[in-house]
């Protein structure tokens, strides 16, 4: 067997029977969006990301210092999902020989830019050379009333933060020659791939708050991540197509912004679902941040995507699989 | 300015002045083999690796379970030259896309081998695609009494655990086309690069008994980390030739052993600074674990090597320096 056979997926499934551990402390493992670790009265969630250039990310188009922001911020998306508070990030990063002092300069800007933003501060990391561009970010964040992938349950509501698809659209845009500072739509979408924002106050609110029976970001694509909800939950959905938040600028460019919407990645939206009880709770914080109601959790194992002519179909799941590409 | 003119060193000069955090928790950022925070009354410590494919590891000639294990004990070395304990390991793989499953599986033995040895927990990654094999370990352990790089004061003992240069050799060995079981003496040297054994039980008891000043492993070379040590603590150093511990084995294929004791690097042995009214608490340990009387601290900022005859030059201070080679 090559490991063109293997997904991301597979392989996770496998690591987890492998590595299943009692260790003291360790409430949450391997496949959340970060781990679990109780120290006394604190819980303490650590993330990582490993990003490489020409597969996550493409150095000669990312402004150093929006690709900065990008990696730190990537990771926070994860603490966010858990609905927990950064602390303190670590670095790994491998440069390649002809790396210039401007580009490193414009990069650490950037780290700092976001590491200030959500006040989290850079505790160490590793340097060395490398053949391409290999960052690689460690996030130690703490929450109280720390959200999982699994926990939702038939009847409860899904839910996702802002718009989806900006991101992937802005990638598209930017393969076809756009550039920032293009005009004012463009730069909409192409800051949704090079800057995206993680939903840190969010998702502490929604852990706060206690509105969400379980939550994840929306990094890999809307169908991907609600699959994985789904599959930790143990329960199918269905996805109300009319719903679907969708930006002005995404539309102009898309007709038909759907697919887009459906299976674009890194948007780094939150996906939660909420019972039918905390609704009003939801609701309240739907006054400052931008949340639209987009299906419901059913009984079974399908997801399922409904028009509005009432018309139900299986959803797709394709979205970022970076094995695949 | 290309990327060319600049250290490691150098680089993580500019970063540590530019991300001096007075984030509440964090009492040791940057510069140091881990970094500490600390969580009421327990500290913990965080350190990262970043390891590629033809720069820190050749994927072709290492065993794959050795490489498993060698990945996540880089790591445990760093905790163990804080005088901590390792608890968790967070694992970020990139892997090219035409690994083995034999590959991936001999791998993730490896890193199950070396977490069960040293009680280390695997609570979560990132695995991808990548160009070249691209490793990157998290790992978060504790520890009481917390031994940094400075710290060190003229008069203290130099310490060194184990025997030097035998993973330096192992590689010129490799290169050379000496496998793995070809004689008992090549693999004493082939060993100590392939599965080298960090120092976690003497860096825990080092730090219990408190009898350190100062501590760093041996991963860079003798030299580069004894600088480090003596930069770090603002003294100087002697260091005596004669007494610069070498196995038999690395003596048989060097008649001159000292150049790769004193500059070969992955030895993963611990160097350490004694105060003079602690020696007698060292030289209990030495009967547990091997070690070596090397030196002196002292004042003024040189690092000296003394000759047997009584003849002192400057060290020479070379040794892995990722981005030169």
């Amino acid at each position: 067997m090559k490991f063109n056979d293997i997904t991301e997926k597979t392989l996770i499934e496998e690591i987890k029977k492998e590595f299943l551990s009692s260790k003291p402390g360790l409430s949450l493992g391997i496949g959340d969006d970060a781990a679990v670790i109780k120290a006394g009265k604190k819980k303490f969630l650590l993330t990582k990301d490993l990003l490489l250039d020409g597969i996550h990310f493409f150095k000669d188009i990312h402004p150093p210092r929006l690709l900065g922001r990008k990696s730190l911020n990537a990771s926070l998306s994860d603490i966010a999902a858990m609905g927990g508070t950064p602390l303190y990030a670590l670095l790994g990063l491998g440069l390649p020989e002809h790396t210039s002092a401007e580009w490193i300069d414009g990069f650490f800007t950037g780290i700092k830019s976001a590491s200030e933003e959500f006040d989290t501060a850079l505790a160490g990391g590793d340097i060395s050379r490398a053949g391409v561009l290999t960052i690689s970010v460690t996030v130690i964040g703490e929450g109280r009333n720390i959200i999982k992938r699994r926990g939702a349950r038939p009847g409860d509501v899904i839910c996702v933060s802002g718009k989806l698809g900006d991101s992937a659209q802005g990638l598209q845009l930017i393969k076809q020659g756009a550039k920032l500072g293009d005009d004012q739509r463009t730069d909409v979408l192409l800051k949704a791939f090079f800057d995206p924002v993680p939903q840190v106050s969010l998702g502490r609110i929604i852990s706060e708050k206690k509105i969400a029976s379980s939550m994840i970001d929306v990094s890999d694509g809307l169908s991907v991540d609600l699959n994985h909800l789904c599959e930790e939950s143990g329960a199918g959905a269905e996805i109300y197509a009319g719903k679907i938040p969708a930006s002005n600028e995404l539309r102009f460019f898309q007709k038909k912004d759907r697919e887009i919407c459906l299976h674009g990645g890194e948007d780094y939206s939150l996906l939660f679902t909420v019972p039918e009880e905390k609704k009003r709770r939801m609701e309240l914080l739907d006054k400052e941040y931008e949340i639209s109601e987009i299906g419901r959790m059913i009984r079974g194992r399908d997801i399922l995507l409904v028009e509005e002519n009432g018309k139900r179909e299986k959803l797709e799941i394709k979205g970022y699989q970076h094995f695949f590409r």
